[in-house]
């Protein structure tokens, strides 16, 4: 599957498009065309770099212990340059925010991306 | 109230350390040194700097939808040189991964923060 | 402050624009942009009413035990025709999905909304 | 596993009893019970159809991010005469008040349920 | 307004039947009775002492964050004999399972309670 | 893996120390500690025996549907010397403060812990 312009886009700045998400350009266009605009504009370099972002979502999916969303957030991790160490210390912050289990998800999800 | 040495450590960091969690010191002090204990772990500047971990936790307060944490994050706030830009594109993050309210409720306090 | 087309089209899918949403328009205009865009994808009569996608809406904020998505959602919900005991029905789902806590949640919401 | 009468009825309203619940018959028979009495109040039809009640329980399924409840909810989804269409509206809904990861739980889940 | 043996059955078991929860006997009564049914079977004394249910309950509600179902769970704490330090114990319970704000949604709904 | 003296006093009073938590102590030894410090002190008996500070973490991972949380306090439930019907009205607890499907998370995973 190609992906578009906006696709692309979207990769450089989130490391990676799942492929369930370039699906909905053709069962749900509208959504898909919605959500891209979004998407393109939450995730952009700002005031917090794209890499703070990513770092910022993987806490809260971690500390909204929503494992799907840990995963998607933590495919696109390595492209963007982030390393096992700064992955951990957004985790603590989930653990203050969010306790011991929320800290676990997030640890055994980023274990598993950064094992190799 | 005066502050001993660890919750001055632990205010530099965080910008500022809640009433409530000092008073903590005299009616359970071994909860309120084990968690300046992990507190002061958790906030030190490292891989991501204190600043950026303030944003991760006011994103994430945001994303549970929990006034209280926000309050909380958001009173350090300005004092660790936070700008209302910064938090607009934090709360944007927690728009993605927990939805308009999530939004909603971190703009309400945000603005009440920054208003003055 | 005058609403422009998009947010007419938006108030009579879901019966309100808060206020805050519509000083979005001048503090984050892409982001208003992006909402509204969404917004007015999903709160379209289709398959699902209007009306049922509210009932739906003030559901899942109670099961959600958010009181400021709850008066969001309610605010519109006379103007579309929602009756209490339609509301009541839609809070008795979210007893079974969310406990009891919710269902009071939305309760005093909806008593609220409804009393005069 | 043979079901009673109340389980029939319950069964009418939301498509499909789980195995568990019926089990649970015999292993606690009073919270089988007063469950059954609440459930099948819940879902009969009233001012809300049975049908919109199913596609609200998996909004907030969804909202909730249960993936347990989800494919609870979807079981009895097909029977009840709902479409994929339908459940992707409500999807949309929960988006709104969730977030995309929210929004992501349910579209895997009713894929899956509506694929073949 | 007067109980009913039920739910002073009820009000023995968890020390004070909210107000709302007796007006739905004339406003739902069938919601009233289902509930009341149910509520009857949970908070009785059994393997679990209806003190350590109730415990359990705050601490549930704490670490849901939900202000509202902690007032509810507390408003009847002393009456079943319970302590602040009990109360205290079950709060770092949540703590470990729901991280800080948790805890402290939790202290600051007991310390109102035992305050005087 | 071999034990230290702090995490055998835990094993004591949770029952088992998952290997993850362990792993920690070489991975991330400032946060092995300071958990493990608030762990002590959270789970020792006190005014609430161990026993129900373990029944109560159970129906608060229950509450929250965090099936890893589940896993992680039921595995050392049998060795502190529960029974399934005391985890069974945990959860029925864990019913009316969050719902049926928060229910079900608990039975699955308490029927799987208990069936040998």
């Amino acid at each position: 599957m190609k992906m578009n312009a906006k696709e692309k886009e979207l990769e450089e700045k989130i490391g990676h498009v799942p492929v369930f998400f370039r699906e909905l350009a053709s069962s749900d266009p509208q959504m898909h065309e919605a959500v891209l605009k979004i998407d393109n504009y939450v995730w952009a370099d700002g005031k917090i770099s794209r890499k703070n972002k990513k770092l910022m979502a993987i806490a809260i999916a971690s500390a909204l212990r929503d494992d799907n969303a840990l995963k998607a957030q933590l495919a696109g991790a390595k492209k963007l340059g982030l390393t096992i160490e700064e992955v951990d210390e957004a985790l603590r912050v989930a653990f203050m925010l969010s306790g011991m289990p929320a800290y676990v998800h997030g640890k055994y999800a980023a274990n598993e991306t950064f094992k190799s």
